[in-house]
């Protein structure tokens, strides 16, 4: 059964299985004891520092172990800013971040400092010259990804590196994406990333403070790991993190495996659009993650696609809001300013079988189009689209009215198609509906109060050659208006 | 090779290695993911959680799991804090709750928050009517463990919880050592457990927090854990320590276990002072956890001993100085007001061999005797140190000196024992011998700027029924001023 989602979490190598069997016979005891079962627990612990440092491309005594990638990334955040405090309280980030950041900044701004989030373009890569602009007097730590988790896109983080370096300012890594397939070359003062993501177990992350980097752990504190990471080590797991690292990244066949997945993923790119009409392919196609590719097909239900792709025995993720208990998309997709609707993630694991990818294509068109089916979209998409007749018919809730319809908080113009209530992908299905009952440079207003709207009216608007005229405020949710081209 | 330090780590239960094991391959998924891999990593986190609630005793909607024992008392105390922050900002605690209370107390004082130790017996013991004076209007919080991880001593939970009630304050409950002797009793509000001490893997602490007990968690949260423990969940290592706790609470021959290990306790109860001389068991006889027992040793250096021991095969803990590297005794046993130096903690893990305790009894009256030897006291402890002529040969740098020495702060009184720069046990044996050199009703001054010497000159002088006359400041470390009795 094969399992795509190797960025959410990777099934456990069989580096970290061996290590972890190992290690729960060695490594239980407290390593702050003096008698044998902590000293071997202690040397264990050692040894796994040296290791992942060594892959980290840090010192030993640079790195601490954390319970998980998440909390590595909110202790560096917050010991960095706390260090930091003098010199200034703004916390710059790029918008396209893992929420584990983000969660950090609203943390950092609810205790009184300030954030700024940097946009990314449509590939959702942060431009150096966007950070450069950003840096101020009163900026207290930049943090960016070395790859992005939803769309494999590699991030600058050398350059952005270097600005920081010149203006003084720490910059924190969070490489829980890249760090399986290398170290993270560049001027960075602080990293974090999280094991599960390379084939470790769960239950641990890393935290690299560079010698030199003003560092204030904030929370109580305790005497394990450098007073950074309080609690009993999780030995047994720590070992077995370490040593799939050095393994993957120091086992024979990684270069190789690297590049035949990336071979994969470049078919996943160049065929998905090919079986499947009114389909965007996102990220960037070349600065990008080797294992990792994101496509999102119009007039799909996110969390239909992903059921359907799950009973063909196909395990994806999705950013799309219809997946989420949130209702909102993903942020990711969001900045980016793609399309969110039947978004879907594919990150393959070590050592994916191509028959799995092949079949995948086989399935993924039928999908596509049962869900469509389902959802009342007439089939053959973008030609579909264009030319069906019974729009009205078939979404009986598209309902013309005339402009000025009392109740507006604006005069909504042209055909006002009311999708209030609906949610993803309804309100675009609609649209796509209505845009062929008005003539040529006519307008289409959609009414929704589905925060996906937002976002995925501009980029079908994009997608389709349509041009986007704007969002007015409305009495429930908003206007986003439409003008047809040709 | 016999392990006594159970109280520290437990090693891993039979139990809990096989559903480690077995869910290492069903359990590594993201369980918030909605494909199979995620499901199947749903239901046993959601099995696990029921198993854990079960045996805590509450509903489990209630209870979290997180990181560790540590992070769980901290999330809890800031928590629970937080939520009562309008109606005070005071946090009681006993003066023996485990570090992790203590480091969330100064976090909360750091923060603008105020504090009360409440001061306990010299067995332990917090006396309910302690409690009952110090809660007041500004009480947010009383932390109160249901029994002391280095003398045993249970505390009145119960009667505690029902002071709480009656003044609305919630209780926070620290049942790390007691859970795995069963569920703790009473009107708690938050409890706090950590499952490598009952032989669950490192990496899982509970939190549980009772329905309608306010709670506010505090630094960034995401949607993990009912928004309380932010990171990845490790569930192979939750299902393995849910699965051991079910094991230990209602598998057969846990509460017979627990009347053989307290048999085995009791013996060393009574056979270590029979057997050594000049030795003090600490803690409550009856009220007191089965498999957990303390003593400590005159002159004696705690890491020497715990070394001696080490050699012989046995792997204890001390709440001794001289053991860790902090330079200060335990504060529970100063708390307590009982001797810190030769200090030792034997707790049995499930199974222990009857045999090992029996060869521990017949080890240590050896093991004691060549430490005291090496550090020059003569043997046979109580009697030779009260007959030894020689003392102020054997301990050459106790000089005496006249009163009003030039630079002390006061006037050292009678005998001056000038211990500066010596550490525990070094004082308190230089005192033992120049008692001797005084008539009875004549004063021993001793100089010390060990932090230990502070408690165990008192403790010694209890011991040997000497008089205490207290303590005066000095132009290094202090002045410790004993009247010879007899």
């Amino acid at each position: 059964m094969p399992y795509f989602d190797a960025a959410s979490a990777a099934p456990l190598h069989p580096v970290a299985r061996e290590a972890l069997l190992a290690s729960l016979d060695e490594g239980w005891a407290d390593p702050a004891r003096l008698y044998r079962e902590g000293r071997r627990g202690r040397l264990l612990l050692d040894a796994a520092r040296e290791a992942a440092a060594e892959a980290v491309g840090c010192r030993p005594d640079e790195l601490v172990f954390t319970p998980s990638g998440t909390q590595a990334v909110h202790t560096g955040v917050s010991g960095a800013l706390a260090a930091r405090r003098r010199a200034g309280r703004r916390l710059l980030y790029s918008a396209v971040e893992h929420s584990a950041v983000l969660h950090a900044a609203e943390a950092h701004e609810a205790a009184g400092g300030s954030r700024t989030e940097l946009p990314v373009d449509r590939t959702g890569r942060l431009r150096a010259e966007e950070a450069a602009a950003a840096l101020g007097p009163d900026t207290a730590l930049v943090c960016l990804q070395s790859a992005n988790h939803e769309v494999g896109t590699e991030q600058p983080v050398a350059e952005v590196a270097a600005l920081c370096q010149e203006a003084g300012v720490p910059l924190l890594v969070d490489a829980a994406q890249s760090l399986p397939w290398g170290p993270v070359p560049g001027g960075w003062s602080l990293l974090a990333a999280s094991a599960h993501k390379w084939g470790g177990p769960p239950g641990v992350g890393l935290l690299a403070v560079r010698k030199g980097t003003r560092f204030a752990p904030q929370g109580p504190r305790d005497e394990r790991e450098a007073g950074r990471s309080p609690g009993f080590e999780n030995i047994p797991a720590i070992v077995a993190a370490a040593a799939s690292l050095r393994a993957l990244h120091t086992g024979p066949g990684t270069a190789d495996e690297a590049a035949r997945l990336r071979r994969l993923v470049d078919r996943i790119r160049t065929r998905v659009p090919e079986l499947v009409p009114d389909v965007e392919v996102v990220g960037d196609p070349e600065r990008r993650l080797p294992h990792l590719v994101t496509f999102s097909c119009l007039y799909v239900d996110g969390e239909a696609l992903l059921h359907e792709l799950d009973r063909a025995g196909f395990s994806v993720s999705s950013g799309s809001s219809c997946t989420s208990s949130t209702l909102t998309p993903s942020h990711v997709l969001r900045a980016m300013g793609v399309l969110s609707e039947g978004n879907v993630r594919i990150s393959l694991p070590y050592g994916t079988d191509e028959a799995d990818v092949e079949r995948f294509l086989e399935v993924l068109p039928e999908v596509v189009r049962s869900v469509r089916d389902r959802l009342g979209v007439p089939a053959a998409g973008r030609e579909t689209a264009a030319t069906a007749g019974g729009a009205a018919e078939a979404a009986p809730a598209a309902a013309a009215e005339e402009p000025g319809e009392p109740g507006a908080a604006a005069e909504p113009a042209g055909l006002v198609v009311d999708s209030l209530g609906k949610r993803c992908p309804i309100p675009v299905i609609e649209l796509a509906k209505a845009i062929r009952e008005v003539p040529a440079g006519g307008l289409v207003t959609v009414l929704s109060d589905d925060e996906a709207a937002r976002q995925d009216i501009p980029a079908w608007c994009s997608m389709r050659d349509q041009e986007y005229v704007g969002e007015r405020p409305a009495e429930r949710g908003a206007a986003y208006v439409v003008r047809r081209r040709a």
